[in-house]
């Protein structure tokens, strides 16, 4: 029997016209959640769903879905998608591809007649890019979106109430977005890289074993403003000094002993914040990534030793304050194994490695087995001009659809 | 005869007059340029200077002055004094130590009826701190007070048009107030350190050799704003690592190889400015004061260098822009000798000194033989806590009355 493979000019076609919405002219889309972009692209996934002959569904945290049903009415649901919405001017391919390759392979297999045991179901989840909390859609259906997150969403209550009543959602009705495991079979999601990785490797498919545990903190340095003219450099309590020297130090010791982790230091200010006076205060927003938890732990330990030694060196005060923590994600084995069967089939070069970034597979990992794929991407990530080939997105469609086929089974 | 001495408790409780105008409660004052409280100081020292019989003068650029003539009209002016306006929360001493130290030189000069061969003046300048300008009253007193200046004065056109409407200045008029350096004999000034040397070398009086050159520029380092999560760390072109690279290696190449001289970072941050994201944009404020001019070329020179190298082993690009740039000041021979030979008389342990800190000397050593003295001060500089014991700043007091005598001949 032939191999099954997704109609590549079919969801070539939508992808180009969903890139048009929100397009900001450089490649690149602006869809903030419940942004009129956002609910734009959301409409035409609707349209879509219901034009190729799908049932659409949209639960109470506003997640979108196209439904291929099982005969029988009691099947469990496999689960595939992504999301439409994207960070502040960012790249058409982000999300977007992983939603189209989820309603891609239901396509496929509606077209090709096959009766599967499972409920095959392509969702577009809610503001997994944060703009109003994170991950919405999918922690709300797992159960997680907690009371106190709904409270004090991270881009504030304001815009949260305000996006809400824009899609027509209703705040107190969220929780009951909840699945139980028990209807669900697994989530699998197709995402670009957005890292140099597979093309460095020459691969076809990154399949993802973990994603990473992250955490954030604000560090907060004090020394002493004094007059730089007059007070010698040795008599200085420079809390400048100590945020640059643990830059330096914590970049050289995870490059040296945390090969699989990364560190950033993203935001940075001096106060008073005058030329002319060394800096009392320096805030440092440092956010470090590792593919395990244990290692996360190590990592966190190291880093903290540094900053105390750092502060103790230079005769400073440091204050370390958390502002966010995920837990790392391993995803699951039998995935894992259903999208290497996929690239074995297909004869497509695959790899195994930890994503960096967070995705919603993060949220369904709690509740089944959860995976994902990369594809080879360009151009970074969060920006217009993030690029991926049309060859690898199709490969990526078509390991997605292998993959389902596998754990409809 | 017996050497004269200003009256110690007299000028004492002026200083804790003064101190209570724009005080803050925490032994600072809050004195900005022609703000409530500096306008109030300012019709102190009028009152002041009419209730001790002093002649009193305001000039075009706001400057105040007590003076006490010499029996011949013709006669040159010595200069003495320093400013009463303050920085933002600032201490107590700065400057207005300076002014209440020559009004007390003529007070006791006219009080031991003294008929000397030239003019006394003890002047107020206006603004020396920077809130409108910066060195403002002195800078026009020399006639340097461009036009350009005055169009783009550092604290903006309003603030400037509306200080000068609250204390009814014109201007227009303001470079009218510049003298000649035929009518000048000399200008002397006295002033806390603001810095820890003279307590630590246990001397009582400071000499000023020279004021520091300073140089500041704005340096942006720009890199690409890449993932945190997904780009691997010896992949980045992180411009906050250019920042904090420059400011280690900066300080310690200044502290090995350039003793005399200074540095600080006092501004700084990056841009997108996420947590997540690597700093494509980090934009460092820089200053660099040395002793000489030849010094602060030299060290002006390797810290481009140090900035290039650092910029090119990170693959990032630099960009730099003056920002502000004060010449070196070397002080008058003939007014050192002149404290040297008063600390002498008076039995006080002096040392020579470079000033790291502008003072409103610089401008008028540009046209008359200028210095200063400064006295032992703790708890910093521009801040409540700076701190001067009475027992110093009296003999600062008389070093400025024993110069003035000597110089006056």
């Amino acid at each position: 029997m032939q191999t099954l493979r997704i109609n590549s000019s079919r969801i070539q076609k939508d992808f180009d016209e969903l890139a048009q919405i929100g397009a900001t002219g450089d490649g690149g889309v602006n869809r903030p959640t419940f942004s009129e972009s956002h609910l734009a692209a959301r409409a035409w996934f609707r349209a879509r769903t219901l034009a190729d002959g799908l049932e659409f569904r949209q639960d109470a945290a506003g997640n979108h879905s196209a439904i291929l049903r099982a005969p029988h009415p009691d099947a469990k649901t496999l689960l595939l998608g992504s999301h439409l919405d994207s960070v502040p001017n960012g790249g058409r391919f982000d999300g977007a591809l992983g939603v189209l390759a989820a309603l891609e392979v239901l396509r496929t297999v509606k077209e090709a007649g096959l009766d599967l045991p499972v409920h095959l179901e392509a969702i577009d989840f809610t503001d997994e890019e944060g703009t109003l909390i994170g991950l919405m859609g999918s922690q709300a259906l797992i159960g997680k979106l907690s009371p106190a997150e709904l409270a004090k969403p991270r881009g504030g209550r304001a815009p949260f109430e305000e996006g809400l009543a824009r899609a027509g959602l209703d705040e107190a009705a969220i929780p009951s977005a909840a699945r139980s495991r028990e209807s669900l079979v697994a989530f699998l999601e197709i995402h670009i890289e957005q890292g140099p990785r597979l093309q460095t490797s020459k691969c076809d498919i990154g399949i993802v074993t973990n994603i990473v545990g992250i955490n954030a903190n604000k560090l907060t340095f004090t020394g002493r403003a004094d007059h730089a003219g007059t007070t010698p450099m040795d008599a200085r309590r420079d809390a400048g000094l100590g945020a640059a020297t643990l830059m330096l130090r914590a970049r050289e010791e995870v490059m040296r002993d945390f090969q699989n982790c990364v560190i950033n230091f993203g935001q940075i200010s001096f106060s008073p914040g005058a030329y002319n006076i060394v800096p009392e205060r320096a805030e440092l927003a440092m956010e470090y990534r590792a593919p395990s938890q244990l290692e996360l732990e190590m990592l966190k330990s190291r880093l903290i030793d540094i900053a105390q030694q750092t502060a103790q060196q230079l005769n400073l005060k440091l204050e370390s304050e958390e502002s966010g923590c995920v837990r790392a994600t391993p995803c699951s084995l039998k995935v894992q194994d259903a999208f290497t069967a996929a690239c074995t089939t297909l004869n497509l070069r695959a790899t195994r490695l930890t994503s960096g970034a967070g995705h919603d597979t993060m949220s369904l990992a709690q509740i089944c087995p959860a995976g994902m794929i990369f594809i080879p991407s360009t151009g970074g990530s969060h920006n217009p001009s993030e690029f991926a080939r049309w060859e690898d997105c199709v490969n990526g469609a078509n390991v997605l659809l292998q993959a389902a086929l596998e754990l409809a089974k």
